[in-house]
């Protein structure tokens, strides 16, 4: 946990930016695997969190804005869980910790938010998104699930608060980051034709469990990275192939790393993939230049795309002039998704709190309808404190080829023929996090190798 | 998955012994972490997996006995999904090999119960234990959480079939044990003085993950053996201590191992330990060599019990008549928990079905009042092809010795001085998987060590 007084101010500020009624927080509990008392490993809501710090399934808060208190809700141990759990800190002295002096019962929460209904004071809360606080909000409030309607004051406070980082959870990431790394290096120093991915998968988990942490999210580990969302790991790497590893470590108090790095399951990169390579690197680098306060995220994306149009272009598998291709969306044959996001307590930072919210603006609402756009999760205007990752990658995927030729879909600025001839090619992305500082930018952690060069001598050293 | 014939027969005894309705299956879905699309790993409903073996989140299935029919509900994915996530094998195909030739889009289940409900037909379901399929049972149903009444008749049926182990998931669970007897002694080789349990946690996972597994519950790896759920594993191995372990595998199919050993985290036993150790070991063979078709499982715990008793009282912590203090339950102090459990999909057998169905009948039904036998998952008669563990164990819980010294419990039975000297020992369980067979049982996988002697050698053997 951080220091009482940060939690303390934490709320402080997002009380003062809320007008008025009751802010609700409800932890996560303990989902079952398959049954109840089988449980997953727990993981906190990230608000509650950030606001209170608590590790602990089955808790909730309030921050009652009229009446000037917070309270923690949640039951301390009886008797009997003493007897099965051993001793533990007590509800209590967890609160303390993060300056709540006031926990009630966990039974208490219903009747408390009822008699503030009652009085026609505002109950806000955020969206649900594990069922059994659906089940509980709507339980809480006395309405059906659907009628839920969280609330988007409360939801603006907090994206407004969490999107600028302190300095110590700065320190944080760059932990999960430098774990992040080293996961990175060993997938690159075991990685050779015979081993499996999900080998590597358990390899850098491992090392990551070590240092105490989770993975931020569940790795793409593949040589198949031309699939975006791919979490089968059965293959077996064999020469030639390339080799995609997105993957990054939680910390214990629950900051995110996330990192990709793309490299022949050789020593050595071909020339095509080193040609290829070299064209997401570009837009990599050039994308990373661009990061600065008061810049739209979305205009980085679209000129890191123009960077992939022209590496595309040089290499015979796109035509025409850039600015129109990308005007065209041309480019998303090749790059269909976005080129980053926010980063914090969660890898996709407040994403169960609404795309909208979190990456655009009310003037300028997100495009949710233009392929490439509609998946770019970050729009908005950079602001100093920020964490974001950047992550162009070309991506060449077979089922989308055949359906833009077959409509002959921006022909205009494709070469279907050559396009073709590296529809097998796989996928490539390189990703890293930063923070946007007053003067630009600074990359988060140690660093990790990434051009072709730095790649291939590290393979090269490592190679059994 | 097993043959197409296999399934298709065990749905069909299944139907049979179901007078007529409707029964419907909901598998799992992929449950969140911290927001909506960054989940836990997949574990499919083991209900489902035993009828359908389908691992695929967000379908589901009914068993029309009136009609005899059976329906796969669930989406082939979308072009857009194959962009994404590449080309799979289809939810057609997958259902092939069940045996089950009609599949439906997940939307039409509600319509299709519906139907049913309205001509008056009976809906079977079964208790949900995610909060998720809550939801959307309450939601197929048009009725409230709250109102939903999982078929006894069902479950009855399910419990019937799925507690008599076929000879193919006595492969899977023996490969399951298999795997976990190697996290066993991989924990003894690596326990040390100055290792964190954590440490051992993870390399035992890695382990189990290397052979595709995943761990069939959350190991309890501890010096603090006394906590019986102790999920806590930052403390640090230091001579003197028990160490104990409690971890089994799961396989890719979902059938699980479970198993505990304690040990020394010295190379040797002390000679309290030692005794203590063979107080238990004692009591495990003496259950062990009960196992038989017939016999009450709940007797087998009271003989179990009453062995740990008269082993207690060699050693100067009970006294008087063995058999007046187990029937009066003073070797509860010590020995809190159940001998052991069914084993199967589950490592706690169909618990989601309700444990009176399984461990009890409607004749014997479950005591939920009296300490220690509330905690007894098994109780009935064991038959031919049951899959069960043996688990005996000796637990010094600080605080419930003061609570029963205060009481001045049982005070005939226990010898309050000698129990304080121990009351910092810890615990220690010795678990087994076995088989009930038609002669009386066989112990599943190819053993694991477990008397004074091998364990000593074992890890002299491999101290560094």
């Amino acid at each position: 946990m951080f220091s009482e007084q940060t939690y303390q101010d934490r709320r402080a500020v997002l009380q003062s930016r809320v007008t008025n009624g009751i802010l609700l927080f409800l932890g996560n509990i303990e989902n079952p695997v398959n049954f109840e008392h089988n449980p997953y490993y727990f993981r906190q809501d990230s608000t509650y969190l950030y606001y209170f710090g608590i590790q602990e399934p089955k808790i909730a808060a309030v921050i009652d804005i009229d009446e000037n208190k917070t309270i923690v809700f949640g039951n301390e141990l009886s008797i009997d869980d003493i007897v099965w759990m051993g001793r533990q800190e007590t509800l209590k002295e967890k609160s303390l910790k993060s300056g709540v002096q006031e926990t009630l019962p966990y039974a208490e929460l219903s009747q408390y938010l009822l008699k503030a209904q009652t009085s026609g004071r505002k109950v806000h809360y955020l969206p649900p998104y594990q069922s059994s606080n659906k089940i509980l909000l709507a339980d809480l409030l006395g309405i059906k699930i659907g009628e839920l309607r969280p609330s988007v004051e409360m939801i603006r406070a907090i994206v407004k608060q969490r999107s600028v980082k302190e300095p110590q959870e700065i320190v944080q990431i760059e932990q999960a980051v430098n774990v992040s790394n080293e996961m990175h290096l060993l997938a690159m120093r075991i990685a050779r034709p015979g081993v499996k991915e999900y080998e590597i998968a358990n390899a850098i988990q491992y090392l990551a469990a070590n240092k105490e942490c989770q993975m931020s999210y569940p790795p793409i580990v593949t040589i198949n990275g031309g699939i975006l969302h791919n979490h089968y790991r059965l293959n077996m790497l064999k020469e030639g192939d390339l080799f995609l590893n997105d993957s990054g470590a939680e910390t214990a108090m629950g900051y995110a790393g996330d990192l990709t790095r793309t490299f022949p399951v050789n020593n050595t990169f071909t020339t095509k993939q080193k040609e290829m390579y070299e064209v997401v690197l570009n837009a990599f680098n050039n994308a990373q230049n661009m990061l600065k306060p008061g810049i739209r995220f979305k205009d980085i994306h679209l000129k890191a795309s123009r960077f992939l149009v022209e590496g595309l272009i040089d290499l015979g598998l796109m035509k025409g002039d850039p600015d129109e291709a990308v005007k065209n969306h041309a480019h998303t044959l090749f790059f269909q998704c976005g080129l980053g996001h926010m980063m914090g307590l969660d890898v996709h930072d407040m994403e169960d709190l609404g795309e909208q919210y979190i990456g655009y603006t009310e003037e300028e609402p997100k495009d949710t309808q233009t392929f490439g756009l509609k998946s770019l999760r970050l729009g908005k205007e950079l602001k100093s404190g920020f964490v974001v990752t950047v992550e162009p990658g070309i991506y060449m995927i077979p089922e989308l080829i055949d359906i833009w030729q077959s409509e002959n879909k921006n022909a205009a600025f494709i070469n279907y023929d050559k396009v073709n001839e590296y529809r097998n090619f796989g996928g490539i992305r390189i990703e890293d996090d930063f923070m946007i500082t007053d003067e630009g930018y600074r990359l988060l952690g140690n660093g990790l190798i990434k051009t072709v060069e730095e790649i291939e001598n590290y393979r090269t050293e490592h190679s059994a």
